[in-house]
């Protein structure tokens, strides 16, 4: 994108102070009108080195009011970091609601990087940069105002301003090796920003904002002058009700192949208690081996529960951990968010709970929720929900990039064996507290969760992200057939990888 | 502690797993119960390599609600959690009023393993043992159970039982150097964990609950018993509506000398705006030079902000981090608690944003809430604000165990400086949003506000974390006084260090 802004007659520095004023006391106004209409706000400022970031952020956050904003500083990932899908640490700092998050330098420097280091072949940065692209437009249509900024300043004045700040004792330090590295393969990294502009300068939906910043005080006031401009478009739409998704159409999804139906599905399966208990011990000795390998090798693995109510997920999901070292999984039961949680993208906290490398997580329901409950019950918009099919594909496209394996189970029952349940809850006060008013209003709505699960199998049951229906009016026939898909998934897996 | 339960005679095997199973129904109930009654649990098993603390865990786990407990492996400190105060990870894993927090290792072998490593002199493990006690004594306080479990095995069952993981080519792994050289200093651990005991094992307050574990069956009903009689006393009492608290008299607080007062404070103070324009350059300039010191040396710094409304906190502020680089520090707004922070006990989320060694936080209002705020509208009941100067002594003696700089400022002004400013404000379109109701009905408590200020400094302003009133009838005073205060802390602090 060009940068209309900066092609005017260059100003004064009397003129460029007191438009920095301006807009700063713009954006004070703007942030208070941002929270107020609950407009999260993302700043990614990146740049070549010592072209004078934190000095443009200083100005930026100067007028605004702390309780609004969050500056995160992005340098190589940690420990923890590394062993999760390279996005994961951006999303957990991806702003809510009522909050601006500022990135100083993001997941940006951090393809730049590893480009530059050779540490990504072609095929794997393609990929990268597509799951780049996915994370921002998820954002964009869940709300967030995306502003992306890049600094430039030329070898030269690099040259200039390392010799400036290695002069002074006191900021010596900051021209670090890295730094000088930096320098002397500036012309790199100017070829690899090219390859990113042309990954992720999208015109229309996530413009980059090129800004020479020879002149920290041009900079900076182009950069404020484009942040107000935004804020100010985006106020003014929600003032008049326009909706971030106005005149958008969701992707018209292709149906995947043999996705599992109900259909399909024979309910008269069972299994004798003694075979049970037979193949039970077996299956969990064989899955405790397993862990043992996945934890060696440094695979994740994600296991999505969904089903009817009393279908019997709880006892499923411990006959598969019973032998499991507790070290080594954890189960994650989902409800409705908590006020946090609802003031972030709805991917969000299932994003921070992604298992490091080696890890197990079990999602008891699911980020399924958006295209069953919250479809059936109205939570969310028609939009919203048919949108989600193509956001958890790429959601789970991006945790497999990373080496993931990702299943996903329908505990299935028919409507009399639920009713049966139901009673049998009812009658033993041991169980009573299982049985919620609510059960029975779903209950109610059995043929419209009917549908909304057929549709969530056509449109998500990806060949490497797979659903099963486990056929569970006997609980026993649904445990062993859960720990077999488990067991059977992982020895692929690592048959790969070996 | 003497274990009472281990001393009756041996059970069968028979009979041990009945035990076991019953214990697991009752901890069902209990974990339900405790939701209920938000009721927060924590659970360290700690013990020797190989004593089992996985299968106990997981035994503990398996009849438990995923919803309601949270499993935190503890490893050795990765970067960011070396950069804090060493509770500072721990603090931010304490259980919430509905959870369990399941410590698998803790603060304790955290300490082990220094002191093994030879990492802390005999005065520091003091301290940090005193750190310890304190925050085990403040959870406590805030209605935390608390059960320390430590698993005891022979070195020749230890030995034995690495040799079974070893033959296991699934299991070898498990037996890494670290565990090896463990084993070879069997006597150096035993011995530190005796003293371990002898600094933790608060009979009536927080006891160790020794367990052998040369049976895994007998470990595993042993420590489900326990915390089952645990749970339901404390259920019980909840029940008939005693408090933690019952009985607790708050520590008698000896007066910090010296501590400042309001009727010390002298409103006439004043600077002409020319003579404020140059000293606030220069202050600037050298904070920032400061500030690149703090950062070179590692010293973290944190600033507190109490004061009146309209006395100027958030203009100070932003005088103070001016020229200062982002990436080093941050400003945290307090405000009223969200339901997350609620659920913790009071402290935790002021922990939680501990800035990295050698970056500076800024509260906007602080954990003095407690005895401001919350002890003039009764937010808290009387036991827990006396209780909290106590409480927040410790938590900032922890800080400066660590390193830290921590400085408490009180913008003052007069009640007559204040009704000007509300008049002002009422009458500036741009400013009539910064005026709430709530500002009018904190006025008319001024004087119970005064009072709880005053105890405040006497009870909290400790040499090494002192209270400074900054005048603020004139504003442009207040803010140079409030950099020198930080430019002088941070001179000799670093002259101490250099």
């Amino acid at each position: 994108m060009m940068d209309q802004l900066a092609k005017e007659s260059p100003k004064s520095a009397k003129s460029l102070r007191k438009e920095i004023e301006e807009c700063g006391r713009e954006l004070a106004y703007l942030q208070r009108k941002c929270r107020e209409l609950e407009i999260p706000v993302l700043i990614v400022v990146e740049g070549l080195s010592a072209a004078g970031k934190g000095t443009i952020i200083n100005r930026m956050i100067q007028p605004m009011d702390p309780r609004g904003f969050k500056v995160s500083c992005i340098a190589s990932p940690n420990r923890d970091e590394q062993m999760r899908p390279f996005l994961w640490r951006f999303w957990r700092r991806t702003p809510s609601a009522d909050r601006m998050a500022i990135f100083d330098r993001s997941w940006y420097r951090n393809l730049l990087d590893v480009e530059i280091a050779n540490q990504l072949n072609e095929a794997d940065l393609k990929k990268a940069y597509s799951d780049v692209r996915a994370f921002e437009r998820q954002l964009r249509d869940g709300g967030t105002v995306i502003l992306k900024f890049f600094l430039e300043i030329s070898k030269k004045e690099q040259a200039a301003r390392l010799a400036v700040l290695q002069e002074n004792p006191a900021t010596a330090w900051r021209v670090s090796d890295a730094v000088l590295q930096r320098h002397s393969r500036y012309n790199d990294y100017v070829k690899a920003v090219a390859k990113m502009f042309r990954e992720t300068d999208l015109a229309d939906e996530s413009p980059w904002h090129k800004i020479s910043s020879e002149s920290a005080k041009v900079a900076t006031s182009l950069v404020l002058r484009h942040l107000v401009d935004a804020l100010t478009a985006r106020v003014k739409e929600r003032k008049k009700g326009i909706c971030v998704q106005a005149g958008k159409q969701p992707l018209e999804l292709p149906a995947f192949p043999k996705s599992p139906s109900f259909k399909d599905a024979d309910m008269s399966l069972g299994l004798r208690k003694r075979e049970y208990l037979k193949k039970l011990e077996s299956r969990q000795d064989r899955i405790q081996e397993l862990h043992h390998e996945l934890y060696r090798l440094r695979i994740p693995l994600v296991i999505v529960y969904e089903g009817w109510d009393a279908s019997g997920k709880g006892g499923n999901i411990r006959r598969l951990t019973e032998k499991m070292d507790p070290r080594g999984y954890e189960v994650i039961p989902v409800s409705a968010p908590n006020d946090v949680e609802k003031a972030h993208h709805y991917l969000w906290r299932f994003w921070t709970e992604f298992p490091k490398a080696g890890h197990i997580t079990i999602f008891d329901r699911s980020w399924y929720g958006r295209v069953l409950v919250e479809r059936v019950e109205g939570f969310c918009s028609e939009t919203d929900w048919k949108q989600a099919y193509n956001e958890i594909n790429e959601m789970e496209d991006n945790f497999r990039h990373f080496g993931s394996i990702v299943l996903k189970f329908w505990v299935h029952i028919d409507k009399d064996e639920q009713l049966k349940r139901f009673r049998a809850r009812e009658a033993n006060p041991h169980k009573r507290w299982k049985l919620h008013e609510e059960d029975w209003r779903n209950r109610e709505k059995w043929h419209l969760y009917e549908e909304a699960a057929e549709e969530m199998f056509l449109r998500t049951h990806a060949p490497k992200s797979p659903w099963s229906i486990i056929e569970g009016n006997c609980k026993r026939y649904a445990r062993i057939k859960a720990l077999d898909v488990v067991i059977e998934a992982i020895e692929k897996k690592i048959a790969e990888k070996t």
